[in-house]
């Protein structure tokens, strides 16, 4: 399959490594064509591995994973295009995480408690399906569940359409290890509120607990 | 001992009872000295149950639980005298939700992100050690930690005074099951905006599992 990722970051390569690794096509999209760190990554993964604007990025994919600070998310989307995501499922990994007031971090105001990037995102969107997935994990978690309890740990997933989620499964599944039973899908878009706020929390564990390789299990 | 109980709803009723099943006495306090709600839970749990006001309450108990609604606890401990909290342990397992958008609940805007109700309360009690514990799991998880899952499954606290903290815990694990290499500190009052952030999703997790008696295992 061809992908799409919006962003050059440490979430953004190890996703487009990781499927690459899989045997996809891959493009990785930046404000510019000519990014370091896109054309660094293009050349270590070899011939499946491309790079362009985020308006390339969008375009190429079939499916398309956005993995931008949430500072900077809704300029790159218009500067993608919106006609670009058309049918198209997206994944948002976004966090409006602000570190500006110190660790651990809060929510940038206007994403937060009665509104979230995932909604966001859907609005700049429309024609899209947005699957909110994957943003509640470190990125090396992200992409093989396996390597904290042996894949025995939830992902929290939310969403408008029921088919795209189903496809988001799958794909985290057949890529990224994620056993099916252990995705929870929590509802529409909206859910995106909770999902997305429970990420100050988790930095928090994470200072606690020394290390970011973990995550929780939803016991009865 | 005495313990002093600010609320008589479900949580604050639970939380008595369980301790005078363990031989505590227990005094629950409202506004109002003749509480109807209060006066049955008195009346139902013998010889060492007993009701007041708020302010009775806190001279009353050695150790203090603050179990009321977000949106009514600052009134609550204003009636209740900051002086009767003076180097007291006070246990705060308020959340400030707000239903009135609907479902999952929101936080009430004033606790929300870069506040919480666990730094108001340090706040409006500067001489109490104040514990953020118990507030992200259901009430009669609370008073048993292994009716899920054998008790392997976390409790997040965080609070200003170290000691304080290990007494809670060591309160936690003799009474209410917890076992202590579960209960984790996430460090001062200002980590309440953490765990209190997380009650909406834990709203949104009981919706998708359809019970409340559940909790996060952190794995790694």
């Amino acid at each position: 399959m061809k992908f799409g990722i919006l962003g050059t970051g440490g979430v953004g390569q190890t996703i487009g490594s990781a499927l690459i690794a899989k045997g996809h096509e891959v493009m990785l999209g930046s404000r510019t064509a000519a990014n370091e760190k896109a054309v660094a990554w293009t050349n270590a993964n070899g011939s499946n591995a491309s790079n362009g604007t985020f308006a390339d990025a969008a375009a190429f994919g079939e499916v398309l994973f956005i993995c931008l600070n949430g500072n900077g998310v809704i300029d790159a989307l218009q500067s993608a295009g919106a006609e670009n995501f058309n049918n198209k499922v997206v994944i948002d990994l976004t966090n409006p995480l602000d570190f500006s007031k110190g660790m651990p971090p809060s929510l940038l105001p206007q994403y937060c408690n009665t509104w979230s990037l995932g909604e966001e995102i859907q609005k700049q969107l429309p024609t899209a399906f947005v699957v909110k997935a994957l943003n509640t994990v470190t990125a090396n978690l992200m992409v093989d569940a396996n390597r904290v309890n042996d894949g025995h740990h939830n992902l929290f997933i939310c969403g408008n359409d029921v088919d795209a989620k189903i496809k988001v499964k799958h794909l985290l599944a057949d890529n990224f290890n994620w056993k099916p039973e252990f995705i929870l899908d929590l509802g529409d878009i909206k859910h995106a509120r909770m999902t997305e706020a429970i990420v100050p929390f988790w930095v928090a564990v994470m200072q606690a607990e020394k290390t970011p390789m973990f995550n929780y299990m939803i016991v009865t």
